[in-house]
């Protein structure tokens, strides 16, 4: 298309709001357009690269064999009455009535609204497997929208929908979707981990994120570099580090003064010892029940991981876990709030990371103001009742899996997959007979892709201080024509030229026409991330020759004209189908 | 695709709320489901054929110089204010608040957001014309939503909106698109008509109204046979019949009784006269003052031509425009309603519609209780202060631009383009610099087109006792095969090469792999309207033939195996795009 006439709005500044480098170069290409907080028009070029995003969504999706619906954005509220969600959902489910005072939201996710229509028409085993999926928008009323596209209100997902009658047949569903989901964000050419991931309320038992490394991702996640084994540091298993173990101990315990030292920084500077050697000593509400939990200094307690296993290995059915409050503390410990230890502590149940168990002449909390204990070592001064893997991971940890060594990045989540189970068959009596001409509910899956967001991490991953780097698969535009000299008669003719023998090629190729100088025609083709930029120039196409240059590399090569049109499409082949 | 691995739910009995055809078929073919009132899901043939028309829509809409973009469901109350809709567009508009309190609507339309959107970035005549356009769910609340996706509540339409400097820029802009429009239902397959249309509470002066002809349809509209106008009924110019006029009058008025007779029906039956000798006098309030109006008895009167006639031609300003209520009528003529005429009535309006100039010696109400005037003449025994075009149109009129006979068809209202002129972009300040350097608001145009309606459109206007009948361009698929013996191998082999072989060459075709009598293949296989099917039976296959079967056609043919692909690709080839 002929860029003069294209509304492609770029701008010099920032946006005021704008966090991330994502939100600022969609803002300043032209892509988008704030409507109101986390909800924005998309305008022509970022609308371009969101259908080519949604095209190799469905190709795969098509592939693995999931049948493309479409589901209302306008939900019933009896459906999510039906499986509990109603009230469990919160104000981010956007609630209305319609002018006849029947309750309806604006459909955040549509388990209820597929598990509704499956069970109409499905009644057995014989019509199964089933996946269903659609590129649908959602809204998700956040209380903190922001990051541009990255945490939006209104935004587009693909979210496809598996049905079987056992869990052996939604187990192989959940494989062919994880499949699938590597094709696409491959294709997508970004650089992401599939990461083993908690499966937090929406239920079920099996779950992957899909997270494109970027430093400005908000989710932090570990992977081996032996194994391949990827998780959100939430879930990730890690192994005790052999070589910690086995020192001997056995010094005296001592009371020491440490004013004002609090926190672990404190303690670690006032005493000149290392965060290593000191014990974290943390009070938590287990449903009103406090329990103590101890780590080593440097280390982080995963919540997540204490409550899997308070109610996992150790059989409690603890619904709320958090921070004991400072009155709380106080009332267990019998000292302010910092200088909390084990020793001495009665009627508390005290559980310990890993990390911990080898731990000997450490340094904790003497219950105290301003004192602590050193030379401390559990079984002797205190009891532990038990040992677990209850921290965060990090870089540097042992992988869980097979003994490497885990490095710590930061992800994007842009798609997510999940073993629901029986979770809203069983609530909804989406049930079929099985061969035996028994009822059961269906096994489900469900499958999300963050569409809108895939623009935003593609940027985040693929930029520089001049602009967005498009990968070929998901750029608005392969190629961009830039004629400096448009008085220049040959030079206009050559575009013109290049242009029409390009399009009838199947390339997608802007033409700037707009009688501007080379800076701001380069500044523009850069900031908007072609891929491919061919500049005639006055003197180059008088001796024959435009000059390509590749957006992700930085030498540019000189190309008798005659070979332009081959080489450029030599180098959108693959983003044109042609493999 | 495999049959038995898709999801199409066939049904045996129409839906019980299924007042129309498209209704019917759509659920019993597994295009669609209710999720409630209005809203429907669509399962995978429906929404193939929903993304066929889309495709067609989208490339007519790039090919014309229209730019895709995508704005939100979402928006914000303070535009529809800035615009004055929030408060004039009634319990269509589903308003909400979000959880901070702020007031939202999901767009119905989406003028007031485009209009932001282009003013935000477009501020020279030099970025005009700009012609932007969006494939998009909406929502209109209707109070009765019915016939299927006819008039359902959550819908998909394809909006477009041109933005230019002056008004001469504004009609090419119109223009381009009513020719886009024409070869979008062309290829559609469709019959249709473009008609003129009334502007209604939108704005602007310049609308055409594409109809899908069918028997179901809501809509009157009119076409002439010799010249090709066609318009809807509300708006349709007529001419008077010469050969009507001229006959000579003059007899002398009596006044006869007609006990309880009223209607013109009940008049015309107890007098033995025609309802073409009787003139029928009807009584309305333009804002409080009275007015009376005369048609003859077989004709009605078209209130928006009447509110039209007497703001334009009469210079009036009559915002509300109502029939009189039985007190106030009777108040005016001394008499029940029933027996209204306009001999003796003093100080109201009488205007008369133009077919009621040229009779003599008529019929009309006495303003006295069962009884009627004979032998009536205006001008002698009345005065009429106008005659105009007054009436609704009808088959057999006369038509008002060439002299040609009118023909009435009913129709589907499918698509609209509409010049606005500058009522969205003056009251939201959208202004440009225009070459001398001034200020002036763009002049914009809006043209929709019913997605998702389209669907049900083509269902009224092709199907039969069996099914649907699709036009190749919006049909799920082109191509069943069904073999029907599943234990003979060279059945079975042969269905599956030229399965094989017609998905390689790019045919969309469905193998109904079931194990089902043929009379069950055959009734799914019209019912889904799939246009060709392709029959394998033992003994056909035996003797090297298949039997092709085209929809739309009672005949059958059976074909050497050896030619079937050929045959079947030769058919769907204008599908493919092959051309």
């Amino acid at each position: 298309m002929r860029l003069s006439t294209m509304f492609v709005p770029t701008r010099k500044e920032d946006p005021a709001d704008a966090e991330v480098v994502s939100h600022q170069l969609l803002v300043r290409g032209g892509f988008i357009r704030m409507l109101a907080r986390g909800i924005y028009d998309f305008l022509p070029l970022g609308w371009r690269s969101v259908r080519k995003i949604e095209q190799i969504v469905r190709e795969e999706m098509d592939r693995a064999g999931a049948q493309e619906v479409h589901l209302p954005a306008v939900q019933p509220a009896e459906l999510w009455q039906e499986s509990g969600r109603w009230t469990q959902y919160g104000a981010e489910l956007l609630r209305f009535r319609d002018r006849k005072g029947a309750e309806f939201c604006f459909g955040p996710t549509h388990e209820e609204v597929v598990t509704d229509m499956i069970r109409g028409d499905v009644k057995s085993y014989k019509q199964l497997p089933l996946n269903v999926y659609q590129i649908q928008t959602k809204f998700r009323d956040e209380t903190r929208p922001r990051f541009g596209l990255m945490r939006g209100r209104e935004f587009i997902m693909k979210d496809a929908y598996s049905f079987d009658v056992d869990e052996e047949g939604a187990l192989k569903s959940y494989d062919v979707m994880f499949e699938a989901y590597h094709r696409i964000f491959k294709r997508l050419g970004l650089e992401y981990r599939a990461v083993e991931a908690d499966t937090g309320n929406i239920g079920g038992s099996r779950s992957h994120e899909f997270q494109v490394l970027a430093e400005t991702g908000e989710d932090e996640i570990v992977s081996c570099t032996e194994c391949g084994y990827a998780a959100n540091v939430e879930k990730a298993e890690i192994r005790l580090d052999v070589a910690e173990a086995g020192k001997p101990g056995g010094s005296e315990l001592a009371t020491l003064r440490t004013p004002k030292a609090r926190t672990i920084e404190e303690v670690s500077a006032y005493l000149k010892r290392p965060a290593e050697l000191i014990v974290k000593t943390l009070v938590y509400m287990a449903d009103e029940t406090p329990l103590i939990v101890l780590t080593r200094g440097d280390h982080q307690v995963n919540e997540l991981k204490l409550k899997a296993y308070l109610n996992g290995e150790l059989g409690r059915d603890v619904q709320e876990l958090r921070m004991a409050g400072d009155a709380e503390v106080e009332a267990l410990t019998k000292a302010p709030v910092g200088f909390a230890g084990p020793v001495g502590v009665e009627g508390v149940e005290i559980i310990a990371d890993l990390a911990v168990e080898p731990m000997v002449d450490f340094i904790v909390g003497a219950n105290l103001k301003d004192k602590h204990h050193v030379n401390v070592n559990h079984g002797r001064d205190f009891e532990v009742g038990a040992f677990a893997d209850l921290r965060q991971a990090g870089a540097g940890d042992i992988c869980g899996r097979c003994g490497g060594t885990l490095e710590a990045h930061r992800g994007i989540e842009v798609g997510h997959v999940f073993f629901l189970g029986d979770k809203y068959s069983k609530a909804m009596n989406a049930n079929v007979l099985d061969e035996n001409g028994d009822h059961r509910p269906m096994q489900m899956g469900c499958y999300g892709i963050g569409v809108t967001r895939i623009l935003a991490a593609v940027i985040e991953q693929n930029h520089d201080d001049d602009g967005i780097i498009f990968p070929m698969a998901v750029a608005p535009y392969q190629v961009v024509i830039c004629p400096l000299h448009l008085k220049n008669e040959l030079v206009v003719s050559e575009a013109e030229r290049i242009y029409s023998e390009l399009q009838a090629a199947g390339v997608e190729v802007i033409l700037d026409d707009r009688d501007l100088r080379a800076g701001n025609k380069f500044k523009d083709a850069d900031l908007i991330g072609i891929p491919v930029r061919l500049t005639l120039g006055g003197r180059g196409v008088e001796n024959g020759e435009a000059e390509v240059k590749v957006r992700h590399q930085s030498e540019n090569e000189m190309i008798p004209l005659s070979e332009v049109v081959d080489r450029i499409k030599a180098l959108t082949r693959d983003a044109r189908g042609e493999r």
